[in-house]
């Protein structure tokens, strides 16, 4: 079980629920979901399509379990669809002009079209779920659906926080784990949940393969925090300390603002330039709020890895997961 | 069997549903939704919630053949929901300022908010269709979820044609039937068909009621079209003749532009003042459009009566069901 075979199957499985909207009358917008895709027009390929880790997760857990991967692809095009839908939103809510090196949807066809294309992907989303029903009772598909919808609840009360931190000057650590656990965290959770629900598992495996997927994401997000600051260019794709520049509450800006030293101070003034961003870098280092972060980063990381032990995944997919987090958790400053 | 007691029913299915979301973390999210819905806020009552016309139909159809209408809310309740999502993501879509005497939600909580609240709104929806299978086998629940999602899909679909139509200067009849389908139709359709499926109708019955519901919302258009040009604004609580003021392509201006006439020479021109409006509603009458448009309704207008008759319901819900499209469609000009 190569992760390319199964890559590809999701790109089938994804292409297949996507085209329920490819009818002579509504070309424009079964288009817009297939360039947000990443499948066509200027730019359209590997680059463009996003690295499909979550929908990769859901059919490593069901076969970790023990279960036919095969038969679990709609919810691997389920999650990855509602992945997408949020983006689509995302970048309208955050007025951002590209996304994976692309101009966004609404740049290109306005903001009332792209609210309508994330509707559009959010129901499609909904309509793979329903697809488990062919090779699943009826049962477990109602059973997955209704973790498949707190998920999108979550989703939405994280994007509703982050939307309303913007505005505010001070939020708290408390503040960014809620948001996060929402905005990150919860469709890799249920990526694992789903994955190992329709593979077959009890509860109590479901919950360890949840668990490894909820500090999966935590700690992604951490280590993403501390590479929008302090990260290599070259690896990560985004010019360095960007996040400082735009202002966003990232976890180290928080540890900063606790400490309320130097950097509190600068950061408050707000009209942060490219100028300033090394030496407000550097404040944060030295205010030990970079090793913080990374504190919590490692901690999330091991409870992430003890859980993926505990659920002892089995055989080849249980090996990839393996790999995989540590490719995860593990990327080069 | 009351009006009352059903109307009443639903307001409190649907407090419930949207309770998901009254946590402490997400009050301002809450709160949106329930300001939205009509419940919170200046100006919050009947006048703020709407008729719940869709919901009140879903109960009705599920009483008329033979079910048990408080099993079926939870159904209601979604039909609703989804219906309410639409308007949340269509003010900002149409820049809206005012939607039932009311700001409309993005004007006060902006933009971002208002589409996050649609979401919501939108997950909710589907949340209470899973609240069916409390009451009802989880297959018949599945294939309820599915002409559900198809509904939604379609509504979409129109709200896609709406938005590109604006750009368009020609626009054909034919096209105005697939727009308002999605717009509107679609949901009144579905609202039928699920009430008699979760009232426990065969598939040639529950067909009557879809097929009721399908011609009974082009009917409601089409006759909504011809008020929003000839209304009297004491009855439909808008100004008359705005559908001319905004450009909006409804029937009469179709059937205007095709008989390409004084009327089509006109509104090519646009800039149509508040001064002009008088004078091309008399245009498009004396042109036979207003006829035309009447003949449309009316053809509509007997389509539904007649299925609706070969559903031929029972008890005082089917009564209820004879009242209530005669009041929706013959309305007072």
């Amino acid at each position: 079980m190569e992760t390319k075979t199964l890559l590809s199957a999701i790109e089938d499985e994804l292409k297949k629920q996507v085209a329920r909207l490819d009818e002579p009358h509504t070309q424009l917008y079964h288009e817009m979901l297939t360039y947000h895709m990443g499948w066509t027009d200027e730019g359209s390929g590997t680059k463009a399509t996003g690295k499909r880790i979550r929908p990769l997760l859901v059919l490593l857990a069901s076969a970790a379990v023990g279960g036919n991967w095969e038969k679990t692809l709609p919810a691997a095009a389920g999650i990855e669809l509602i992945h997408n839908f949020s983006l689509l939103h995302d970048d309208i809510q955050d007025k951002s002009e590209t996304r994976r090196g692309r101009p966004t949807a609404w740049t290109i066809w306005g903001v009332a079209q792209a609210i309508n294309a994330g509707d559009g992907m959010f129901i499609l989303a909904n309509m793979a779920m329903g697809d488990l029903a062919e090779t699943h009772p009826a049962e477990t598909v109602l059973q997955g659906e209704r973790i498949f919808q707190e998920a999108c609840l979550n989703l939405t009360r994280g994007q509703h926080l982050d939307i309303d931190y913007e505005k505010r000057t001070s939020i708290e650590t408390g503040d960014y784990w809620k948001m996060i656990s929402g905005k990150t965290a919860t469709l890799i959770a249920t990526s694992m949940e789903l994955g190992a629900l329709f593979g077959g598992a009890d509860a109590d495996l479901r919950f360890a393969y949840r668990n490894f997927g909820h500090y999966l994401g935590l700690a992604f997000q951490v280590q993403d925090d501390i590479l929008g600051i302090w990260g290599n260019e070259a690896v990560t794709g985004k010019s360095a300390a960007s996040d400082l520049l735009e202002g966003k509450k990232s976890l180290p800006v928080l540890f900063g603002i606790e400490k309320d030293g130097n950097f509190a101070q600068r950061w408050t003034q707000s009209n942060i330039t490219e100028a300033d961003v090394p030496e407000l870098a550097a404040m944060l280092e030295r205010e030990g709020a970079r090793q913080k972060a990374q504190e919590a980063a490692d901690q999330m990381t091991d409870l992430a890895l003890n859980s993926l032990r505990q659920a002892d995944p089995k055989g080849e997919a249980g090996d990839e997961l393996f790999a995989l987090a540590k490719l995860l958790l593990i990327r080069e400053a």
